[in-house]
């Protein structure tokens, strides 16, 4: 009856659905049909715990008997699905409802109201000792996950003190950092955690459907009602179906992937190794070819390693590793390489300046994450000295060149990193970045350097350069294969004092980006912006990209205040927080033949720094501030700022003849990210007269799961 | 069946109601009474927009006319909750569901999900045009709460994009920041936002009531079943009744509150004002009042106010005010004093130094938002020239002194502000507090000090004195005034580059502690500290002190690293944070004449700065960084530390002896509170020898709430 005025904005289902819809299945559920893309995808197994499941527990104090054997009844249809999801190499995320030991966060509203009412049932509260530990408490049998559905490697256990899974949890980030969009929701009690969770996911741009069969709780005429309430009124909150149809279409999806058992070709993608490593491939075999590749590489890039595993410690890793036969690992055998300013114990650190060598008795805590994932460090590569240039010839190793042309730099610092993922030789490889040295060698080389966001990979154990910015970094070949080595690499670390956990996310600043029909914005910098920084082929393939970022589908351009972009730069290099090179080296400078041992350039570098007023300093502290806050704000308009990584691809002798002049100019579009806090990704965008040309996605922090997905959506227009 | 163990740290029902229940009322609800303080609760209105309400809305496109129908008969018996909610004097909360013009905070599952379910009913979508504007679009006619419950002011607006109400919003904090413990829940839907919103309050540790016949759905058989869910298994989520137990209980409560008109006695408390004015006081008779106070009071502490609104434009505003007559705003009629480091348009701001005088044109934020509130600018406060200095004797406009006390120190650096507020000359003022500035003449004057969290509180209109540190503070007579002030004042400035916006609280680190039985734990500084570091009557005083905490209900005392909190404090003063004075005065010492012009004692100190390298800075930096987050794991076991304000209260005589000995010696305990970002504030604690003692609460950031709890719990055990 309301005359409602139709609106030419609207989308229409024919617009929201104009992306591929390829690799999406669906089944039958409540509303309608449920779509969803299994990579985009995670099984959420609600709370199912000993002292919810079997009857010396919690459970049984709320419910009962008859309780309690309602909720048996969902164990067997979630093993299924839970065989299924791993089965076809999907995510899959249990939560455990409890509390620390110290109960500190244990509201008290939960602890006494139930225990108050009269005559209560509540005769233990949680924290009480029961036949299976303290009810509720981490860390007891009773609080944990039932044996038929214990968690294996690489599935994520969420702990929660609430009903709602993301209530004072990580989980919103690690859906985030996967890209992961469609939730599959089974567990106990239905009326409960599971409805409560799948309202936040619906608040935050979850699609989630529930599981009618794999779940039920402890009031019988509450599960119905409950369900009913997600999917009523054409899907307010998600849809519902049951196991079932949800087998069926992911028996189908699992056929189509065909995993054909294939003699491994040497290739050290993860996908190639991970095939393989199904198939039987022995990571002995895997390291022994390695060191062969690098072996006769040698010859054409001598300076990529500045020292390499010994032969004997690498057997025994990989033997070790083989012997666990633990496959699951998201880096089962692995190879990687480490940039020579990060500890692997018992190998030298360097930094490109044997004089500053040291040999450290445990290693860097990234390389400890990644080693515990199934990764084997192969070596320590080489890098501008102190991580001080972007150019990769400021060693005494020996400078690094593009791996497409023996005449141009390999840029740097991170160059050996660069280089020996660009030749195959490892699956990835880490890198530091301060301003731009985990980027400017991925372009130049045709790789992703992925830049997380500041203080979410612990930094203990990497020689400091400027330690308010720096960063541990990823070069892979491949966008995912960053992606998995950053994710096993990144964890709050209590030890570094610039760590910084990943709360959850507070808002949501954009239409869920990762839905594919998603609207979504980004800027590129102004023409005359480009026209003036940019070599002319480079100006070229960058307008390129823009005329591919025209084709994104939901995509909008804004305007981007690129010029308070451009100031912040200059503080890193120009500016004082070159000071803290000079800071952090201080106790190794202060002789004078380890000064004399430095390379002049760095030298004189860290001397020009050390000159530098403590009032300056605060100048560009209260500047880099102010600039913080004006990206801040563009990033509220703008999802992804896309721009050329380097504004050229200098030649090693040009670089001789001047050291600082095009080291400089390199940090045009890459030094301002830390300083603004931004994640950034560099993205490898095609070649141009026979070199590599690359973009950067830059976003805020935390959001490099959004970054990840346009950068994906972005090389698949390019590839199309 | 099961064989628990009864364990002997189970709280049994005495235990934890152990502590003073006066103060509460009940009324019947499931599954049992609902008990709550009504000065900690608040009535959450949910959602009571045009939109869902009225049959041109969005709504409509739902549910259709019947379900219109059914959410409007919520709408009266809401409507006399609201106002015996008024008429009580209790806090009201409304939210709205919508979205940001530009749809940036809309998810697009939101968006589509229902628009294309097969045959959809949602013909039209979020921010498309209807009859009342764009649908669910923030600014529009529909998106706003109907006639019938309009807020008015004082009441707080919670704009949400979700159904549940704490995510991405406010809400949290603004609960936690006044001490609120128990939700009133009425509003629509019964089975989406209501629920959800209580769901959400549940795990956050709040209590919450849903009143039956102030809430309804879309869905008939919903309504039952959501409202089972909340109350069952003897309150899982929460407890549900009806407006009218409510209703009765809240009219016997409001006859107990007896308001008998009385004649003003001139006192400045906030009660008192509001109460005189509500029997039809006017705000010109307070302004006169207070100026004749002031002037009577010039005799015996001449050096108090620096400059006084010109009294005619004193009778302008409060004539102003009184035409308005909106005596429901927060600080209706309210007269303060404001340091005169801080801006008030048109008078000159002179920071005690008679050379840097300006007159600006606009006021600072955080004044402009207390005028807003109906507060009254008194005058302009003396203090330590540039904020530099504990004592109060640093100004070339007289030494302040303690109010009770001729020849003791006020304490600096806002000691006309804290004096002022000692005299009864106005209910309270603003200081500011780098290192203390705000708490040590608070405890040498017997009145409360609160130094909130950086950042929340505006800091643009204010001189700086260590930009990355500087706090606006408060002072008044008591807890509940100062946090009156403060919440009227507190804001995110987007153009304040150190602001910090109170993103939703994202973890519970204590059991609820707001709640009157919660458990809790505190902290004090170890014996040895307290005897090395005080005087005999303040250790004496501080042995009190500790003999009351002993007696708090719920309260444990726990360890913490006191050695890394004074580590901090030697930062600020002792190490290179004070070339930021340097820095933010460079323009105006950089002439001879004006640096001729300022107190010898603060030249010296600014001079002193300047020559500290950047070297030296960003080693402090890293300090400080490593300290925080040695402190921030103190305070994951702790949630107060209670410390003495000053080490002692030394005589103006001492200073003007050694001007620098004792004032380094009065930041021991204050100094490091911004350098580790936390909270605090300073509590008086009685008399010693004559003289006022106080104490101080210390806590993380954004946890006022739980500071003044805590101080509150204390100061009516020292008047028991």
């Amino acid at each position: 009856m309301a005359p409602y005025m139709s609106s030419p904005t609207r989308p229409s289902s024919n617009e929201v659905s104009s992306t591929p819809d390829q690799g999406k299945i669906s089944f039958e559920a409540q509303p309608y049909a449920f779509s969803f893309d299994p990579t985009k995808t995670a099984l959420v197994i609600i709370d199912m715990q000993r002292d919810f499941l079997l009857e010396a527990g919690f459970g049984y104090i709320q419910a009962g008997e008859a309780g309690v054997a309602t909720v048996q009844a969902t164990i067997q249809p979630t093993r299924a699905v839970l065989r299924a999801f791993r089965d076809s190499g999907l995510h899959v995320i249990h939560t455990r409802e409890g509390h620390r030991p110290d109960l500190r966060d244990l509201p008290t509203t939960k602890l006494v109201r139930q225990a108050r009412a009269p005559k209560s049932r509540h005769s233990m509260v949680i924290g009480d000792k029961g036949p299976m530990g303290r009810l509720l408490t981490r860390g007891e049998y009773g609080h944990d996950i039932i044996d038929e559905l214990q968690p294996v490697s690489g599935e994520y256990v969420v702990d929660k003190p609430g009903k709602g899974s993301f209530f004072s949890t990580g989980l919103h980030q690690h859906l985030v950092d996967r890209g992961i969009t469609y939730l599959i929701v089974a567990g106990v009690t239905v009326e409960c955690c599971v409805t409560t969770t799948v309202r936040e996911a619906n608040d935050r741009g979850f699609d989630a459907c529930i599981l009618s069969d794999c779940t039920d709780g402890f009031v019988s005429t509450f599960k119905k009602a409950s369900l009913d309430m997600i999917h009523f009124s054409e899907g307010l909150f998600g849809f519902v179906s049951s196991s079932p149809p949800l087998l069926a279409a992911l028996s189908a999806y699992s056929a189509r992937q065909i995993n054909q058992p294939a003699a491994w070709d040497g290739s050290t993608d993860m996908d190639a190794l991970k095939m393989a490593y199904a198939s039987g491939l022995s990571p002995v075999a895997v390291v022994e070819r390695v060191m062969e590749n690098i072996k006769s590489g040698k010859a054409s890039q001598p300076s990529t390693w500045i020292s390499l595993t010994p032969h004997d410690e690498l057997l025994r890793r990989a033997k070790m590793l083989e012997e666990s036969g633990d496959t699951s690992l998201p880096l089962y055998g692995v190879p990687f390489a480490v940039k020579d300013n990060i500890d692997v114990a018992g190998m030298p650190t360097t930094a490109a300046c044997r004089s500053f060598a040291y040999t450290p008795s445990e290693s860097a805590t990234v390389v400890t994450r990644l080693e515990a994932a199934g990764a084997i460090v192969i070596g320590k590569t080489n890098l501008d000295q102190f991580a001080t240039g972007l150019v990769g010839t400021r060693s005494p190793y020996g400078a690094c060149h593009c791996v497409f042309d023996d005449s141009r730099i390999s840029g740097g610092s991170s160059s050996g990193s660069a280089v020996a993922v660009a030749l195959g030789q490892v699956s990835f490889s880490l890198g530091t970045d301060t301003a731009g040295s985990g980027r400017i060698p991925a372009a130049f080389n045709g790789i992703v350097g992925l830049k997380p966001t500041k203080g979410t990979v612990s930094t203990r154990g990497v020689v400091p350069a400027c330690a308010t910015l720096d960063c541990v970094s990823f070069f892979a070949r491949s966008l995912e294969d960053a992606r998995t080595a950053w994710l096993a690499a990144k964890a709050f670390d209590a030890e570094d004092p610039y760590a910084r956990s990943s709360l959850p996310l507070t808002a949501l600043t954009n239409r869920a980006l990762l839905c594919e029909d998603a609207t979504y914005t980004f800027a590129v910098p102004p023409d005359n912006i480009l026209e003036s920084l940019l070599s002319p082929e480079y100006r070229r393939a960058f307008a390129k990209t823009e005329a591919l970022l025209a084709r994104l589908v939901g995509a909008e351009q804004v305007d981007f205040d690129f010029a308070s972009y451009l100031a912040a730069s200059d503080l890193v290099y120009k500016g004082s927080f070159v000071v803290e090179r000079a800071v952090t080296l201080s106790s190794f400078t202060s002789s004078a033949a380890n000064k004399a041992s430095m390379l002049p350039v760095t030298a004189a570098i860290i001397d020009a720094a050390a000159s530098i007023p403590g009032s300056k300093t605060f100048e560009d502290i209260y500047q880099a501030q102010r600039l913080t806050r004006l990206i801040e704000r563009q990033f509220d308009r703008c999802d992804v700022l896309v721009l050329p990584t380097a504004p050229r691809h200098p030649t090693l002798r040009e670089v001789e003849e001047d050291p600082l002049g095009p080291n400089l100019e390199l940090g045009t579009f890459v030094s301002a990210v830390n300083i603004l806090d931004l994640a950034a990704i560099a993205v490898p965008m095609g070649m141009v007269e026979g070199l590599p040309f690359g973009i950067s996605l830059v976003g805020p922090a935390f959001r490099e799961g959004v970054l990840l997905e346009v950068a994906s959506r972005v090389q698949r227009l390019l590839s199309a």
